[in-house]
C-alpha cells in the first residue's frame, strides 16, 4: 500500500463527464489498496470567467477580494469530485486551504507556501477516506484566502506530497508527458520517459508549460518523485521527473525550447562604473517587469553596451522606464527589437560533455541564422535570434541533437 | 453614527449591473457616516445551478460536500461586491463563515447557528472598512462548511445584527415590504408599515416568503429591529418588524395568508386510547414528512376520527405509511383529499378582541365555502377549505378584515 498524491488539471475536470472519468480513475487506484490524496484545479475556463467578472466591476480589482472570488473555482471542483466518489461508494472528504492550514505569505495572487498542516488529511486517510483537496489556494497569517498563481495547483500537490512523504506525486494533464520539444512546432518531438529535476526546471523556466516552475523547484528540494501523465490516455506511461542519475548524462540534450514572445533592448554607450546596472534595472523591477537575459559587452573606452530581453508585451513599459534612466546616466542611445525569439537546449549531459555550444552555433550557422545574444548555464544554452527564425532554429536543433533518438522511437 | 446590518437577496445581486447598484446604495449609507455590515446571498439562480451539478453526479449528493459546493455562491457575491466597493474608493473587507467562526451544529444543509465571533468585523469596522459577509453559511465544530437552509442569508444578517447590537437589520429584497396578503391573488393587498415579531412569525410560517421563519424567531429573541425593503424602489419605506405595542392591537387582522399546496388525510374509527397518536405519526415523522394541522374529533363510542394535513407532494408517501399503521391498529378506514387549501388570518389584535373567529366563519359561509378543518393559536385562525375556494376565501377575508384600511390607503 502506497500513499499517492494525484493532481488533475482544469481540462481533466472540465465537465461533469470528465469529473466522472476522473472519479473512475481515482476509484481504480483506491481499489488497489493505495491511500489517495487528489488535488484538483478549477474546471477549465472557470478561473478566467471569474477574473472577467471582477474586471467588469473594477479596473484594478482588489487582490485580496479577487483571491476570495477565484478560489471558488477549485472549491467547486473539489466538492463535485468528492460528491461523485461518494456516489460510487468511496468514502471521501474534501478539504479547502483553511482546513489544512496551507499557510502562505500575504502576496495575494502570487502567494508562496510557508507551511502545511496535514493532520486532517492523515486522519481522514487513516479512516479509509480518499482526501480531495482544492488546489491553487492558501491562507495568510490572518486567515484570509490567498492564491498561489496560475498553474499552482501543481504546487499544492507537490507541497502535500512533500509533507505527507508520498511515494509519488502524479500530475494528470491534457498531454501525456514532457516532450523533447513542442510537438506543434517539432513534428519529430518525442515524449521523454525520464528527466532530471534540473532539466525540468530549465525547461519549465523556458516556457514548457506542462509543469509549473515553482512546483518543480519544490519537488526538487523535497525530492518528491513526480510523474506527468495524460488524464485521457491510460496507455501512456508519462514522464518521470526525479533525481539525476548517471544514465541521464549519456543524453547530451533532453529538450529544445522556444519562447517566441521576447523583445530586446540595448542601451549604448553606458559609462562602465559600479552601480549603473542597479540604476538601470531598479526602476524596471519596481514596475513589475521581468528581465530575462542580460548581456554587457566588454568595456573598451570606459563605455559599454548593455542588452537585455523582456517579454514582448512589457516592451513599451520597459522602454518608458529606460528612456528616463538613459538621460540621467548620460547613455549614448537606446535601440530595441520587438520581434526576437529565445531558443534553448537543455540537458544534464552538458555538465560532462564539451563542445555542445560549438555544435549548437554550427547548426544555426548552417541554417543562416544570426545569433544576437547568448546565455549559458551549467545545463542550458540559450540564444536569441530574430523571431522569424525561431521555429526553424528549434527544428534544426532538435534534428541535430535529438533526431537520432526520435528516429529510434518511431 | 449607527451600526447597520444590510442583507441583499439573490435577485438584488443577480447580475453585475445589480451588484453595481447595490454598491452604490451601500456607498450612499456609508457616506452618511454609518458603520455597515452587508450580508449577501448567491446571485439569483446560482444556488440552483450548483445543486443541479451535484444531482448530475449523484442520486443523493453527500450533504457535507454539497455544502462545500453551494457555499461558493455567496462567496462569489461577497467578493464581487467588495471588489466593486473598493473600486468606488470605499475600504471594504469580505468575510466567510470560517473567518467569523459562525459556529453551527453539524446538520448539513439545515444547520443551526450556535455562536458567532465578530472580532474581525469589529476590527474591520473600527479601521473604517465596510464589512461584506457571505450569507447562508457556517462551520461546524470540525471547521467544515455547513449551510443554514434556503433563504438563510436572512438568518446570517439577523445573527450578526444581534451579536453586533446593530441599530437595525435591513433586509433588501425584490418586494417592498410585507403585505396584508399576496398581491398576486388579492389586488387590494397593501404594504404594512409595521408588524409585530409574533405576527411576522405566523405569516412566515404560513407561507409568506418575504422573510425566513428562523430569522424572524432569532430577531424576536434578540429584539433585533428588522426592516424589509425593496432593493429596486428607494421611495418605499418598507415594513418594520418589531416589538408589539398597544397601537398594533387596534388592528384586528394584519394579514391573510393562503397555502394552496395542502392535502388532507383522515383515519376513521381509531380506538381512542393512549399512544395511538404516537403510533400514527411516528412513522410519518421518521419518513421526514411534516404534518401541519391535526384534528381529532371528540370520541363517542370509544372510536374517533383523526384528520391531518401534509404538503401535497408528500401525500403519496404519507398514505404509504398510514396504510401500514392503519392495519396494525385496526382502524376503520382511510380517506384523503389531495386538493385542499389552508387560509389563515393573523393579528395580535385577536388577543384582546373576541368574535374574530365567528366573523371569519360568517364571511366564508356567505361565500358558500365549506370549512373542513379549523385550527387556532393566540394570534391566528386557520381553516382548511377545498382548494378551488382558496383564493376566493382569501379575497373575501381580506375585504372583510382589511378592506377599509385598503380603501384608506388608496
Amino acid at each position: 500500500m502506497a500513499l499517492i498524491v494525484q493532481k488533475y488539471g482544469g481540462t481533466s475536470v472540465g465537465s461533469l463527464e470528465r469529473i466522472k472519468a476522473v472519479a473512475d480513475k481515482v476509484a481504480q487506484v483506491r481499489r488497489q489498496g493505495h491511500q489517495l490524496v487528489v488535488v484538483v484545479s478549477a474546471m477549465a475556463g472557470e478561473t478566467n470567467r471569474l477574473f472577467k467578472l471582477a474586471e467588469q466591476l473594477s479596473d484594478a480589482p482588489n487582490p485580496r477580494e479577487t483571491d476570495v472570488l477565484v478560489a471558488t473555482g477549485e472549491q467547486v471542483s473539489a466538492a463535485l469530485l468528492a460528491i461523485r466518489l461518494r456516489a460510487l461508494g468511496y468514502p471521501t472528504v474534501s478539504f479547502l486551504a483553511y482546513q489544512l492550514k496551507i499557510l502562505t505569505d500575504a502576496c495575494h495572487g502570487q502567494a508562496r507556501i510557508k507551511s502545511v498542516e496535514c493532520d486532517r488529511i492523515i486522519h481522514a486517510l487513516s479512516e479509509g477516506n480518499i482526501a480531495v483537496v482544492a488546489g491553487y489556494q492558501g491562507i495568510n497569517e490572518k486567515g484570509d484566502i490567498t492564491t498561489l498563481g496560475r498553474g499552482a495547483s501543481d504546487l499544492t500537490a507537490v507541497a502535500l506530497a512533500a509533507v505527507l512523504k508520498a511515494s509519488a506525486c502524479e500530475i494528470y494533464t491534457d498531454v501525456d508527458g514532457v516532450y523533447t520539444a513542442d510537438p506543434h512546432i517539432c513534428p519529430k518531438a518525442r515524449r521523454l520517459e525520464r528527466i532530471s529535476y534540473d532539466e525540468m526546471l530549465e525547461m519549465a523556466g523556458l516556457g514548457a508549460k506542462v509543469l509549473q516552475l515553482r512546483s518543480v523547484e519544490l519537488a526538487r528540494r523535497y525530492r518528491v518523485p513526480l510523474v506527468v501523465r495524460s488524464s485521457f490516455d491510460d496507455a501512456s506511461e508519462g514522464t518521470w521527473v526525479g533525481e539525476e542519475d548517471t544514465s541521464m548524462e549519456d543524453v547530451l540534450v533532453s529538450g529544445v525550447t522556444l519562447d517566441n514572445n521576447q523583445s530586446k533592448i540595448t542601451i549604448n554607450g553606458v559609462a562602465d562604473r559600479p552601480g549603473l546596472a542597479a540604476r538601470i534595472f531598479g526602476p524596471i523591477a519596481e514596475a513589475g517587469i521581468v528581465v530575462d537575459m542580460i548581456i554587457q559587452n566588454a568595456s573598451a573606452d570606459g563605455r559599454t553596451d548593455m542588452t537585455f530581453t523582456v517579454a514582448r508585451n512589457d516592451l513599451r513599459r520597459a522602454l518608458d522606464q529606460i528612456r528616463l534612466v538613459a538621460d540621467e546616466i548620460g547613455a549614448g542611445g537606446i535601440s530595441f527589437e520587438d520581434q526576437v525569439a529565445k531558443v534553448s537546449i537543455v540537458g544534464v549531459g552538458m555538465r560532462t560533455h564539451a563542445g555542445v555550444a560549438a555544435r549548437m552555433f554550427q547548426v544555426l550557422a548552417k541554417e543562416g541564422i544570426n545569433i544576437e545574444m547568448i546565455a549559458t548555464s551549467e545545463i542550458k544554452i540559450s540564444v536569441v535570434v530574430n523571431s522569424k527564425y525561431g521555429e526553424l532554429a528549434m527544428r534544426a536543433l532538435h534534428d541535430a541533437f535529438l533526431g537520432q533518438l526520435a528516429a529510434d522511437a518511431v
